[in-house]
C-alpha cells in the first residue's frame, strides 16, 4: 500500500469530480422521516487500520444507517450461534428483486442471504431468541463496536417503519408459515424496525466496521468480536450480497466488500487496510446512494487499492 | 504473504484430508464423452506469480475445461471491445438457476452475466463478429495465454454438445428474438460448443489464468492482455458469478475469484499472489466439483491466504 | 333435457362405480378440525330447478364448505357494489399455484380472481367495509339463499384457520402494501376465516347455489339476488377459476361451472337445469375432492347434460 | 331459443354501436404481411345449426386466421390419437403470458394447453408424426370441415412467420430438450407456420367451426369428425384457454367458448345453436380483436343467448 498518498486531497478531489452530478437520484420517501433529509448533504470518512482518519464535509452529521445495520446484526448473531446460523439463512446473492418472494417460496422459507429483508427479519428473530433484552443488547453491541455511547435508535423512524412496513409484515408471516420465524411476529418486526432506525455519522460508521478490516478485533480494546475466519466470511457475504441488485456492479466497479442503506449511506471494507463510509441521500434507481457509489469507485481508482 | 510455507506439503495434506469423501458426487453425464471419464482422477496445480509451481497427482492429464473457458472468451472479447461489451451482457449474479429463462425474458434479452449459458452464447456471438477466423483465433488466444501450442478442441465433445444442446439452441433463439444475437444461430452455437470443448491439464490451466493474478500481463512475454483496471473487473465478475448458484458459498468458504466447469475443473485467482487449478470429475448437486470445492477451501484455510 | 331419466338410480350407479377408488387421496390436515373427519363419508344431492331432489348416502351430514363459501361471498359483494368490484379483483384464471405470490406482486396487488386466497381476502375486506355487522350479515345472507336458519360458523374451525393462517396473513399484508386492503388486517382475516368455517349438508349446498341456476332468483321466495346478467358472470368465473390449478381439467371433464373446497365439497351449476353438490373428504393432489371430481364427471356423462 | 329474433338487424345494430370506437387498438405488425391489412375492415357471420346465415360488411374477404387454426389442428390430432394426446399437452389456462416460459420449464416441457404457442408447436409435431403428407393433409382437413376447396396457405405469411419466429424456435428447442418434440425442429416449425398462415372469410370460418356446435358432425355430409364427448372437451378447452390472458374476461363478458387470432379474427361456438365469426384487424393490448370482443359481447347481450 502506498501510504504516502495524500488521502485528504484525494477525498476532496473525489467530491469535486462528482459534485456536478449531485442533483441525480431521489431521496427515499417511503417514510416521512427519510423524505425530510436535505438531499445536499455529503459526508465521507476514510479510516485506516493504523487509526489515521481522513474525512470531508458532513462527516459529523448523524443519518439513518438503515440496512447497513444488518451487517452488524449479522455479526452479533454469528458471534453467538456460529455456523448454526446458516441453517436459517443462506449466503447466495438474490438475483433480481422481482423474484424475492417467489424465491422465498421456492426455497421453502430460507432467505437467500441475510441482507435481503426476509433474511434480516430472520436475523431479528434469531437475536430475539438469543438476547435477554433484545433492543438494549443490540444497541449496546453497536455502541461497543463503534466505541461510543452516543448511538441511538430514532424512535420516530422505527415507528414509521412499523406503521408503513406492510411488506415486511407480509414477509414475516410468510417466514412463519415455513417455520422460520419462532417469536411473535410483531415483536420481531419491532426489533427489526429499531435496528434499521439506528443513526450514525460517517466517522462512527467507519469506526463501527473497522473490526471487519482488522481480522475481527476491535482496534481500541483488542476485543475479538469474530474470529479471523468468521470475519472473512462476513466480508465475503458483503461482497456478493451487499448491494441488492447492484452487488455485481459494485464489486465490478469498486472491488470491495460493502453495504448500502436507503438512508444514503454506504460503508466498504478493505481487509487489512481501511474502512470507508460515505453518505449522500439521493438514491439511484437500484436504491443505492448515487453519489456514494461514484465516490467509492473513484476512491479505489485513485488510490489503486482494491482486493482484485 | 508467508512464502516460507511448504506448499507441496500443504497440497499433499489437502488431498489426504479430502480423500475419504472421494466417492461423493456424480460425474456429468449429459454428453457421453464426459460420462466416460474416470471419476478417481484428481489433480491440483498451484502457481505463484514468481513462477514457483507446486502440483500433485493427475496434474498433467488433459480434461475438458468446459465453462472455465468462458472466462478466457470474456477476456478476449473484452480486450477487443472494451466497455462496449457491457451493453450486451450484465455483471450481476443470476440468483437461482430456476429463474434463468424468466430473467432473460424479464430483462429483455440481456443475460445477467457472461458465465450463465445465455451470457456465454452472447460472447460467442460477439467473438464471431469480431474475429476473421473465429474458432482458430480463439484457439490461438488460449494458446498464447497458456504459453503452449498444445491446446486443442475436442471435436467429439464439441459435436456432442451441439447434438444434445437443445437448451442452448433455445436460449440462442430467445436471444435472437430480442436482437442480442447477430450472427447465424448455428454458427454461433458451433463456436460456443468448440470453446467449451477445449482441454487442458491443471498446470496449463493455472498458467492460462496467471495474467489475471498479474495485473493483466503475461508472465513469460510481458504482453499486456488486459489493463490493470480491466483485470480487476474480470476478477470481480468471477467473484460474484463464477459458480452458478454456489457463487456466494464459494466466496464465503474460499474467498477467491474463480470459475468452475462441469468437467470437474475449478480455477481460482489470488490477485498479486497465485493461481490454482484443481480437477476432480465428481460434481456436487450444484454442478461444481465436489472435491475441488473442498480442496480450495482447505488451501485458503491452511495458507491463510484469502482476499478478505 | 331427458327429464325421464331415473336420477336416483344414476346417483347410485355413480357411487358403485367410484367406490373401488374410495381409498385414494388424503384428507386435509392443515388444521386439526378438518383432519378429524371420517374419510369414508360420501354424500351427493342433485336439485333441479323444478325442485325435484335426488340424494344419496351422507347427504344430510354437515361438513365444512371452506372455499365454496367464496362464491356466495362474491355474490353478496357483487349484489351490493355491482361492477365496481372488478377494480379490486380480476376474473382471470391464476395459472399454476406456484406463481400465486409473484403474480400478486407483478400485477400490483390485484388478485387474478376472487377464488384464490388473495382474492377472497379482498372480498372479505370489501364486505367488512360494506356491512354494518359483517359476520352476522354474511351469515344471514347464507341462510337466506339456503332457505334455512340452520347455517352456522364453526368457531373452532375459524379459530384454527386464524391460528395457523400465517400464509393468509402474509397475503393480507401484501395486499395492504399495495393499498388493496382497507380495513384492519386482523379484522379482515377474522371475517375471512369465519366465512370459510361455514358448514352445510350436500342438500343445503345444492339449495344455496340454486339461484345461480335460476337466473339469479331464489326458488322459494322469488327474490332476485343477482340480475340475470350478473348471474351469468358469476357462473363464468366459476367455470374458468373454480378449481385452482384443475379448473381446465374440471371444465374439460365435467363441463359445468363449479367450486370446490378443501373440506371435500364440490358444487356445480347447470344453468336453467340443476345444481349438484357432492362431498367426500379425501383430496387429490390438486386439493379437490378425489371422489367428488369423478362423481361429477360420471353425472354429466350418464345424464348427457353439459353446457358444451 | 328465440328464433324469431331478427338477427340481420341485430348484427347491423351491433356494428352501429361499436363503430364509434373503431379507431381503438393497433394492427399486428410483427410480420409485414399482417401490418399491411386495412384496419377499417369489419366482417361478421352468424351461422345457425339449421343453416340460416346472417352476415354483415366484409364477411366475404379472406383474412389470416392465425391462431384460430390451432383449434382445427387440435381437432384433427385429437380425432386420430384420442386421449393419448393429453400426455403431451395439458388443458389448463396459462395464467399471465409473462410466465409462459417459466411454466414450461417448471412443468417439464408439457405445455399448459394446446393454444399457447408451445402447445401448438407440440400439436404440429404430433401431426407431423401422424400424417404422411403433413401440410397437404392438414389443408385437406380444413377444406373438408369448411366445405370448400378454396382454402389455402398464404406462403408469404408462412415464410415471414418462419423468418421472424425466433421465439417459436426458442420454444421448439426447449420442448425438444424435454423430449416433447420428436421430429426435426425446422420441419415442425414449417408446418406450424403454414397452419397459422391459412386464410378464410368470416363465413368460411363460421362454417369451419359448425361441427363443434353440432356434436362433432359436419352439417353438409353428416360425417362425424369428433364424438359428441370429444366435441364437448374441445369446447371446454376453448372456453378456458381460447383468449390468452383474456380468457376469463371473454368467458365473463361473452359466455361462449371461442378462439381469437392476431389477424383480428374471433370465432365462438354456442353448442347446439350457432357459430359466429367476426373480423376486425385492430387488436387490444391483450392481442385480441378490439372490435371483435365488443361485437360478441353485444351479440350475447342482445340475443340473450349464453351458455350460462
Amino acid at each position: 500500500m502506498k501510504k504516502t498518498l495524500n488521502y485528504q486531497k484525494i477525498l476532496e478531489e473525489i467530491y469535486m469530480e462528482i459534485a456536478p452530478t449531485a442533483h441525480e437520484g431521489v431521496v427515499a420517501s417511503y417514510i416521512p422521516e427519510l423524505a425530510k433529509v436535505n438531499p445536499a448533504y455529503f459526508g465521507m470518512s476514510l479510516l485506516f487500520t493504523d487509526e489515521r482518519l481522513f474525512a470531508i464535509r458532513d462527516y459529523e452529521l448523524k443519518f439513518s444507517i438503515q440496512s447497513i445495520s444488518k451487517v452488524l446484526s449479522l455479526c452479533l448473531a454469528f458471534s453467538i450461534t456460529g455456523d448454526e446460523l446458516w441453517k436459517r439463512v443462506g449466503v447466495e446473492p438474490s438475483g433480481s428483486p422481482f423474484n424475492s418472494l417467489v424465491q422465498l417460496e421456492y426455497e421453502q422459507g430460507i432467505p437467500r442471504n441475510p441482507f435481503i429483508n426476509a433474511g434480516a427479519i430472520v436475523l431479528a428473530d434469531v437475536l430475539h431468541s438469543l438476547l435477554s433484552n433484545p433492543k438494549q443488547d443490540v444497541l449496546n453491541f453497536f455502541r461497543k463496536v463503534t466505541g461510543t455511547e452516543n448511538i441511538h435508535f430514532n424512535e420516530k423512524v422505527a415507528a414509521s417503519e412499523m406503521a408503513y412496513g406492510f411488506r415486511n409484515a407480509s414477509l414475516a408471516y410468510m417466514l412463519k408459515s415455513f417455520g422460520n420465524l419462532h417469536n411473535d411476529v410483531k415483536a420481531v418486526l419491532d426489533l427489526y424496525c429499531h435496528i434499521c432506525s439506528i443513526e450514525m455519522t460517517c466517522t462512527e460508521l467507519s469506526r463501527a466496521f473497522m473490526f471487519l478490516a482488522n481480522g475481527g478485533m476491535l482496534l481500541n480494546t483488542g476485543e475479538q468480536i469474530l474470529t479471523s475466519s468468521q470475519t472473512k466470511r462476513i466480508n465475503a457475504v458483503m461482497q456478493t450480497c451487499g448491494f441488492y441488485d447492484e452487488s455485481g456492479d459494485f464489486s465490478f466497479k469498486v472491488g470491495l466488500p460493502g453495504k448500502s442503506g436507503v438512508g444514503g449511506g454506504i460503508v466498504a471494507v478493505h481487509p487489512q487496510q481501511y474502512t470507508v463510509a460515505v453518505w449522500s441521500p439521493r438514491l439511484n434507481p437500484k436504491g443505492n446512494s448515487a453519489l456514494g457509489m461514484k465516490a467509492l469507485e473513484l476512491l479505489t481508482s485513485k488510490s489503486g487499492l482494491s482486493i482484485f
